[in-house]
């Protein structure tokens, strides 16, 4: 799909005196950088520039905003909602070759580095200083599209989310003016927080260019195991006994039946076919033998299987690169279908009533869709896996994706708990925040961006 | 100080209709309502609204914004930096008599309350819970307040501050629309987080009326202990390599020498008079002493004394007791004198140049100004005593508050930790975030309140 050129030629040209090469016009190229990870159709941008630094990104922002250019940012193209489509043309930013770590404080557990490093590339980079990055949403996706999306993932239950872990940020704003929030201090009561502004803003309020993050000490000891159960609903009553009872578990992972199944598959693995929850605990040796006595009490008692154990790393690794191929293992359940994944978060206590009902609402719908989920903070995923040329099974899913933002929301919940907005879940955020907190929303993008040019079409629903 | 009147007789008329005797004009009631706890002089409000309801703040807004009326949000007025100063006249809306406790959510561990449920009220409404709310910054302050300064205190170490533990909000903005932000699940990307915007706003985008909180389980085991050191880099010494360390100590706080001799005073105790930490650990048993044992190590390590220990409730009620009321025992070491507290935060790694540097700027300006501090965090607090009429030394402590604040920037820390900006950190705003995040700032304040009716004065600095 093309949009009229917002692209002009005076325009091209300064970008080109800018950027040289790093202007790229490809099919291929600008084809990429408008499709991300899922169903939702791909809108090219007219143009991919490849930026290396935050005041060139702002040279470009600044010659967008003079020819009133939409401008979508880019880190790996992972995200799932449709956030990189180029809905109103324009110029995508790649923000890949932004990959340096620019400091490491090891004394203050933080680290500053460029917007498009990948978390694997900064734990690489970590690996001989004890400390790690813990925040995990499974693709090795860029740490500013992270923050952008307000990224969690399997280790949040005890690390927190992006929002949680992020200090600091630097960002170019609509006007090209770079603006940098927060810093190195572990607290703060200094004005609006416009760090917590921008996590999460997925490109709409400004460009992330350079993050300061949390770090942690890699724990003196980490154990993983799995456990099945006979019902999913066994499974998931433990979950809620192990969170209530504040039990610091690092990964609690729920994978049911139907994705069990494929990622036996797909890893060549040979795990029972029934609900399954993968473990992780992070302590001393002391704390975390306690740890996994405690939730092996609670998980005996919902009639759960013996922990098969995995303490160590190449284990481990194994173990969590299954779980982590739970959406590439999910597609290759059908050949020539695509993954259309979505989730939701809710309070633990609905948290067994809600999976229970999206399962009977998928096998209702006759469709075909594993449920994996970071259970240890109330929120699942569903992986429908459909063939988008068919309507009909295209609806089925749509209809069983706005019954489970329904019930999650009816649930004091939310209609995502960690794959944001995008395009995909514009239509559930007035029934989630009401018309007049989205209206702030509205006010504030207005405020910050008045000509609609960073990431149009996303997040905010139009009026 | 008197400003113009803003409260027209036609909305005198239009308030009294709606509260009754519950609109208070008396000057005792006004000039209390105009004044925090610290040396900023009082600035009274024309009159004092005590609301019941959001709708009822809500609909007071919703006059106040027809008739152009400022409006200053109060809680229990225990702030530090002159948030409650009517600096434009206008009216007060005291939020005490909002002081129900909504829901408790034991299975999820969250509840939710009116703004002016204070943090003591709310925990002996839980005691029977086993849960607990951990934010502690000392004075028995309203939620409300608390999340609207983003308060902190000596928990915050382990458990975050209220920017971390507030899960939604209803609040009225400037037009007198109620908004709803976040929800009861743990996680969400749905959108800009409108939560933080408003924690840390000091009533100055809305006022926060109810608040949905995270509880905790209170810990199985709980243990204090007070450590005495022979010089004050010793004892921070001995901090930042428990924080390195990574042991999830639940509280760290030092006292210095003069402050543990006006402790000793005002609280009857005994303790040596020299640089002093105080701890708590909380977990299980096993977990607790394997914690106070490291903790043990280090401090040792460091010269410091053998712990007195503190386990049995009341002991350590009373130990805690002494600790907040440090800020009482300082200003009682001056009969007749003021207290003027400040607050920055720094990097760990900064902390003893921080904290040995400001002692020596308080001694050469030859000032009585105890040191205290959530040092786990990097949070450190000095008290000036303060004879508030001799300028002269209200200049010197001026600058030895400019000097730390300057020092605490130049590490990337902030000029506030958590008693926020109001009206004293404002000037040294633009210092910290730099113009164009002063900028954004000020886009955000004028698109929610375009008429500069909400806690004006305060936060933004004048263009």
């Amino acid at each position: 799909m093309r949009n009229k050129t917002r692209l002009n030629n005076v325009l091209k040209d300064s970008l080109l005196e800018l950027l040289g090469k790093r202007l790229n016009f490809s099919a291929a190229i600008c084809d990429r950088h408008g499709q991300g990870e899922s169903h939702h159709p791909g809108m090219a941008p007219e143009a991919v520039a490849f930026a290396r630094s935050t005041e060139e990104v702002s040279a470009i922002m600044r010659l967008c905003d003079e020819h009133n250019c939409p401008v979508v940012p880019f880190g790996t193209g992972t995200s799932l909602e449709g956030h990189v489509a180029a809905v109103a043309g324009g110029l995508c930013i790649d923000l890949s070759e932004m990959a340096d770590i620019l400091e490491v404080n090891d004394e203050d557990l933080d680290c500053k580095v460029q917007a498009g490093v990948t978390r694997k590339q900064v734990n690489q980079h970590l690996r001989d200083t004890g400390l790690f990055f813990p925040i995990d949403p499974g693709a090795d996706a860029s740490l500013g599209g992270m923050a952008a999306t307000r990224a969690s993932g399997t280790n949040a239950v005890r690390y927190g989310t992006m929002r949680d872990n992020v200090l600091g940020l630097t960002a170019v704003m609509a006007d090209g003016k770079i603006v940098k929030t927060g810093g190195r201090a572990r607290k703060s009561s200094a004005g609006y927080d416009l760090t917590r502004m921008l996590v999460g803003s997925e490109g709409t309020l400004g460009i992330i260019t350079e993050l300061q993050l949390k770090l942690y000490g890699i724990p003196e000891a980490i154990s993983s195991a799995v456990c099945s159960f006979e019902s999913l609903e066994a499974a998931v009553n433990a979950v809620m006994l192990i969170v209530q009872s504040g039990i610091p578990v690092a990964r609690i992972e729920l994978l049911d039946d139907v994705q069990m199944d494929a990622v036996n598959r797909y890893s060549k693995l040979n795990y029972a076919v029934a609900p399954t929850l993968f473990f992780e605990f992070h302590g001393t040796e002391a704390s975390v033998a306690e740890m996994a006595e405690r939730v092996g009490e609670i998980v005996h008692d919902y009639g759960g299987g013996d922990f098969q154990w995995a303490s160590r790393q190449e284990d481990r690794n194994k173990l969590w690169q299954a779980r982590h191929d739970a959406y590439y293992a999910g597609i290759s359940l059908r050949t020539g279908c695509q993954g259309w994944p979505t989730d939701v978060c809710v309070p633990v206590s609905q948290l067994a009533a809600c999976i229970l009902e999206t399962r009977r609402l998928i096998d209702e719908a006759n469709l075909i869709a594993p449920i994996v989920g970071h259970v240890g903070d109330g929120n699942f995923h569903v992986l429908f896996i459909v063939d988008t040329e068919n309507e009909d099974e295209m609806e089925r899913a749509a209809k069983v994706n706005t019954a489970m933002v329904e019930m999650a929301i009816g649930f004091e919940g939310t209609c995502t708990g960690e794959h944001g907005v995008g395009l995909g879940k514009k239509k559930y955020l007035v029934r989630e925040h009401g018309e007049n907190a989205v209206g702030v929303m509205r006010a504030i993008k207005q405020a910050l961006d008045p000509k609609g040019l960073l990431n149009p079409g996303k997040i905010v629903p139009e009026l």
